[in-house]
């Protein structure tokens, strides 16, 4: 069938809308209509070329929120109509990963996904007879997207799509950040670096968790404003201070964070997330995604002395078994996502927003179809 | 009162047996007759004047086994004739971090241990009126030394002092790490880097916690005897290998490891360590002091993709509170002291101790007054 689509072509050039090929859905899988994608830093991260899994042409996009059309032979779990967020780390409940209770990393299609293509080893996007290859498993900048059944996770058809797209990265990674890989306690101190998507979102999970101090890093004071209304108690811009960040945070917090959380992806900024943290029991985990080849450091002693560094993919979350659980939430409103919504705009201007994103305008753009 | 002492004078210089001055107890601190004293690597790296917090002239010694000669002013928890383990890492149990329920890191003391002095910040040591420091608020190189209170755990009498002595450091730190830090559970894979006493303390407390796999690294071929009579499964010499020993392991325990301990010191084994660990879940404890100013690294992929990087002094180990519990596992058999103490001498001969140390002859070397 066709399908109007976002290609990105190549490394470093601006999307182009296409009306491209997609094949039915094989064994397995299933064909959604997406009715909205939101634009994440990591769809820009890849269209740089700086990101060693990037590959071209392919289409981009994994925040969407869409309705099955039609699902392959073996399909049990979803039925046309079901509405579904893509999911960029599956869920098949079968794998070494899955089964060990331990992880949501699921890894039963990681090499294929990898590479750009469906567990077959095959793509199903092509254009005038050229292969477009899939992104993340999800390629929701097309209207028409294949994802295999243990990529979806079904949820309520009471959500608005538009809105609950962004439950399929970042809101979610950085809740589940907060309440699934740290685990913060009520009471707990918490540091928040950098305040883009994720970094509100850390803010919502630590309102959520009852955190009684949530102190937000950004150079970018404007971004303050948000984040207050979110929850946040303390703002620090690293400009205004001439010691490092880390040190301002220990003095601010007696001693230092009990968590801290790392939303943007830069490995100084790691550094003094994991520095900030309380001696002892502080533990720090790593959001954000840094630039191939990019490294961390620290003295040894920081983690001998009981700090603790940790990472997070998809904030912890196993989309199938929990995300219709964070849309119940949302619906509940304990989860807040309209406010994240800044802009809207039809796929035809989809490069608006990535250049929205650059600016700095932006928290999140929803791209309606 | 005199004691028989071995001063450490200056860096890089052998210790000296002289008789020295050892002041009475003052308010909330004891008199403590050494009856033995192992030698660890730790006093080792301060007499090379590589230790940051290292003042000279002192009295090293950490790992000892005494028993109370005279209580100060207010001291209630112990009396004259009491079987006591000095705690390098004391317990007030009244400061934040003793309150907390994370963490065995206590303060209270810290700022004037640190200087080499007692809280009151002066010492009790001298020789022909010249201060001696303390070190590590413990100097059990002396037959007679002088502890805060809070830094004595009271121990069963029935328990052999000249073994004992090694639950002050190395034993209790490494089944600590496996126990407490980690908190192993049966049927995981565990890799142990360097089998000096700290690392086959670590076999022996994953033994306790009935890990499936205990796989042992070391570039000393010689050292898997006896890891293997204290339940190691699974040998690596590094040097057998082209590829990297993460690599290795990795390989060797499908996936990687459940749980690693570096045991050395070494901020390039420390990454081994946690890049050995198993996607998903795997963490690793540092356990080994690194020289000063040297850093880890690794790419924030490892700890994104669910590697938890830890550290670990102690043990973890509470020491009033859980070292008591350690001496009656040692009574009932279940924890191996005898095995580790593979040359004893008198303080006369304590340089020859760290002369075996230095060239891997002994396990531990325990000093007997």
């Amino acid at each position: 069938m066709k399908s109007r689509a976002a290609v990105a072509w190549e490394a470093g050039k601006p999307l182009e809308i296409e009306e491209i090929d997609v094949a039915g859905p094989k064994e397995g899988e299933v064909l959604v209509r997406v009715v909205a994608t939101g634009v994440c830093h990591t769809d820009a991260f890849t269209l740089t070329g700086a990101d060693p899994e990037g590959i071209f042409p392919s289409i981009l996009g994994h925040e969407g929120g869409g309705i099955v059309e039609e699902v392959g032979p073996g399909v049990t779990s979803v039925q046309p109509g079901d509405h579904v967020i893509p999911l960029y780390t599956p869920e098949c409940r079968e794998c070494k990963f899955c089964k060990s209770g331990k992880t949501n990393l699921c890894q039963a299609i990681r090499a294929t996904q990898g590479q750009g293509l469906m567990p077959d080893g095959s793509s199903r996007f092509s254009h005038n007879g050229k292969t477009l290859y899939h992104y993340m498993g999800t390629s929701t900048f097309s209207e028409y997207t294949v994802l295999p059944e243990i990529s979806l996770a079904k949820i309520s058809k009471d959500a608005p799509l538009d809105k609950v797209c962004l439950l399929g990265c970042g809101i979610t990674t950085g809740i589940g950040a907060v309440l699934n890989t740290a685990g913060v306690e009520p009471g707990s101190t918490v540091a928040v670096f950098g305040l883009g998507g994720i970094g509100l979102s850390v803010i919502q999970g630590a309102v959520m968790a009852r955190a009684s101090r949530i102190v937000c890093i950004d150079l970018n004071p404007d971004k303050f404003d948000m984040a207050k209304r979110l929850g946040a108690t303390d703002f620090v811009n690293p400009k205004d201070h001439d010691q490092p960040v880390q040190d301002v945070i220990v003095d601010l917090l007696d001693g230092g964070a009990d968590y801290s959380f790392e939303c943007i992806g830069n490995v100084d900024v790691m550094r003094a997330a994991l520095e900030c943290c309380h001696k002892g029991w502080g533990e720090s985990v790593i959001i954000g995604v840094a630039g191939a080849g990019q490294e961390i450091s620290t003295r040894p002693f920081q983690l001998v002395t009981g700090r603790v560094w940790r990472g997070t993919a998809f904030g912890g979350v196993r989309g199938r078994t929990e995300l219709p659980g964070y849309v119940e939430r949302y619906l509940a409103g304990e989860i807040k996502i309209d406010e994240m919504v800044t802009h809207t705009m039809g796929l035809d201007e989809i490069n608006h927003a990535f250049d929205l994103m650059h600016e700095g305008e932006s928290i999140r753009s929803v791209v309606l179809y």
